[in-house]
């Protein structure tokens, strides 16, 4: 341990009527060292107790939570009292500490040993942002404290029905933080368990923000899968009431050990209960709500399948999805250009904004259109000046839903004329991640419009299903019955 | 007329079996003027002839439509065979017309006198892309080509029955291409209307791709209003079977004739059936479908009211929404600082685009930040030189439903310490839009953030409803009854 000596300006109180326990210097700091750990003992605070803290920021009243032995050493965890979050706030930033109550709390997972079952499946857990299970945070899929194999047994030891299971932490990073390099790192991983670990399949624990991304650059980067890679993560740590967590977790083992399916999933929340959750495609799924656990939603197509703990109820057709075959090899392509850029359009958006992106040297452009696809007419020469300079531009819809047409006017036809690419239903976001992955891999405009516009799994469909712009129920009989009745 | 002489390029040609009757020059070129009477006349096509016309955007089959007498000169308008979809090809770019037959149609509409009557409110439709009511342009508002009110009540008689409509064109434009300069026409042609012309109401016909920015803007620039105020358009025209433009126009009169509400609104095509409409908030509203009917969606929130021929349905509460008092006098206030822009998160964003802006000399950017409201570490440095330049810079939240909640990790938290506001759950387009009113009237940062966190009508709302995430269908009891039992 670093025994660096601090400079601590914090002042702790004890609220009236408050009588401690003896300090269990194992237990008290649990997770905390260097400047955390000099803040707690100079202000007399413990874990489990009740406390406000007085920091630059504000006050924060809430309970002192343990936190894991690989957390860094700078931050404390309270959850608030008021809402039940789970906030990190800076060591640095306190400045009082109140004790206003102490209650231990069993919080500690029990870690067994994972029972290794021959005759079941295997499955890897790959972490992108530490740890996963009992507490799974939404933005990095990471966990207090359940990571290991052993851990994740004690948390949810129903996984063991499922498949014997490993984990691998990839890299620790908020969702928002996750870019390119990242999605390098996630695919050669997946080929690596592929093709040398003997699973059935690959779960890949994400931050929720930009998971979408994340599972459209996987589409790209490994192709020919034998198998399941599903994305996964949470909205509410399993702290909660109301968790998703180990719904999410236990459904995209499942997915990976036991599922039909060879394509990279988003295994999340069904919209509307408990009982199922729901297998998006990569290229067709889209982070929609904030704050809500069914915040994924599947947009212009319908999810995959209903997945729960009785198994799979597919939604799409037999033939319109890609089949497990374990004698396929997957295809590994990461190259990714990271100079381009998504143009979200609105009213009176003017020429000085493309024209700073073309100066700064972006190479690629997707717009996000109105209507069909269209921008305003001073943009016009903005555009035909990019082209000029050989920038790929290509246009998408904002509504998200629908497709681009842009023959139907001749404002359209002059924008494609310019040398503008509609790119059909592909939704802004994969278009962005896609025109990264394709320009990594090619120079050549034709090259890039043809790759653009073919498309790899589903990110352009020939045709939007009837029930396409609904917020899909995942087979809910009642309810599919009942919109059979109703034509958009 | 103009008789200039044109060098006509264009050669014409009749297919085997086609006979023609002799030319009416009354009806033959109805519409057609200058060069594109001229191309018409070298190549022996005439309107309702079937065509296959070459041009050097392509190959287009159809009919030949006539036009308004007020079209330009310089295109045709063509009913494609294959899609329904009426589209405009620039005269000057034919190169050959092959006559594929002629079936004379019946098109114009009857123009009969507005049937008056004393004891009905009288209404006047505001037209901001040339015409409104046969052909409802989906981008424009327009038609080909009832306008006047006698026009108007040739084509839906209907109206008669529920108010003394008058017609006034403001302005004539594609949808894309309005920007503040036209909120301000509408917004001054709103109050003259309601303090000038005994009006029960105002109904504007505005082209569908960006309705909900310039209903947004309505509610800014015309608060206190005695009356409602009603944007209306069309996404499919009235000679496409499945055309809502007459059901969004007689539902629009309808609301704005006696409809006890006094808010900007929009009122479009319901979810799931012709039998109603919906009446939407003007700062809640988005287009999110590129080309059903039903693309306009009230987000974390519901419709105010669903609307039909029999009257209305209220689906906010009695308390929830403003009603009609006619002596209330319309505040105007038009101001707007147009040098703003929205940002929208995508991973990987490198600072170089915040920094264009701000050298481009921006003024306010709105973020459409990822979850709770994130962006990645890399753009901090660069946010951050953004303020102390002055720039204001709010949050908002790219999965459009649900709130930014910045002070649930210490990123979120950095990212307020900037400086960035958050804005609860208002939509990163009202955003804009208000953003660009509030900083027309202010340049005091204080005040331009109390501006943008205090709701005008609705842009932020305490709580979501708890079918604020569904599609909302408007009241049918079966459907609501059925949510009732799910949670998101």
């Amino acid at each position: 341990m670093n025994e660096t000596t601090f400079e601590i300006k914090a002042t702790g109180s004890i609220a009236e009527g408050v009588n401690l326990p003896p300090v269990d210097p194992d237990q008290d700091f649990k997770g905390y060292r260097g400047l955390s750990l000099a803040v707690l003992k100079a202000t007399g605070a413990r874990v489990w107790c009740s406390i406000k803290m007085s920091t630059d920021q504000g006050d924060f009243i809430g309970t002192l939570l343990p936190r894991s032995e690989t957390a860094d050493d700078k931050h404390f965890v309270i959850k608030l009292t008021h809402n039940g979050y789970n906030v990190g706030i800076k060591a640095k930033s306190v400045t009082h500490i109140e004790i206003l109550g102490y209650k231990k709390a069993v919080y500690a997972i029990p870690e067994k040993e994972f029972p290794k079952d021959p005759a079941k499946p295997n499955v890897v857990l790959l972490g992108t942002g530490g740890t996963i299970a009992s507490r799974l945070d939404y933005r990095t899929g990471a966990v207090i404290p359940a990571f290991s194999p052993g851990e994740l047994y004690g948390a949810v030891p129903e996984l063991a029905d499922i498949a014997n299971m490993n984990t691998k932490k990839i890299f620790g990073e908020f969702s928002e933080n996750i870019g390119p390099m990242h999605w390098r790192k996630v695919a050669e991983a997946v080929v690596d368990e592929i093709e040398n670990s003997n699973v059935a399949g690959v779960v890949i624990g994400h931050g929720t923000d930009t998971m979408h991304y994340t599972a459209a650059a996987l589409t790209f980067m490994v192709q020919n899968l034998p198998c399941p890679v599903v994305v996964v993560g949470s909205q509410r740590s399993s702290d909660r009431p109301s968790s998703d967590a180990a719904f999410n977790l236990l459904r995209a083992v499942k997915t990976a050990a036991e599922g039909d399916f060879a394509e990279v999933m988003v295994c999340m929340y069904g919209p509307t209960s408990d009982n199922y959750g729901l297998l998006h495609r990569g290229t067709r799924v889209r982070k929609m709500h904030s704050s809500y656990r069914s915040t994924f939603r599947t947009l212009s197509d319908v999810p995959i399948a209903r997945v729960s703990e009785d198994g799979f109820v597919p939604i799409k057709k037999e033939d319109e999805y890609i089949h497990r075959d374990m004698t396929r090899t997957p295809i590994l392509n990461t190259a990714f250009e990271e100079k381009i850029t998504l143009l979200w359009y609105y009213p009176n958006m003017q020429p000085d904004i493309v024209d700073a992106m073309v100066d700064a040297g972006y190479k690629g452009i997707i717009i996000a259109g109105t209507g069909l696809g269209h921008v305003n007419k001073p943009l016009y020469p903005a555009l035909r000046r990019a082209v000029e300079k050989g920038v790929q531009i290509f246009m998408t819809v904002q509504t998200l839903w629908g497709y681009v047409q842009m023959y139907v006017y001749d404002t359209g036809r002059d924008i494609m004329e310019i040398g503008v690419t509609p790119l059909a239903n592909m939704l802004p976001e994969v278009a962005y991640v896609k025109l990264g992955w394709v320009m990594g891999q090619t120079s050549d405009p034709k090259e890039i419009k043809r790759m653009m516009t073919t498309p790899v799994n589903g990110e352009i469909t020939e045709r939007e299903p009837f029930d396409g712009y609904l917020v899909h129920q995942g087979g809910l009989p009642e309810l599919e019955d009942f919109f059979k009745h109703y034509q958009v």
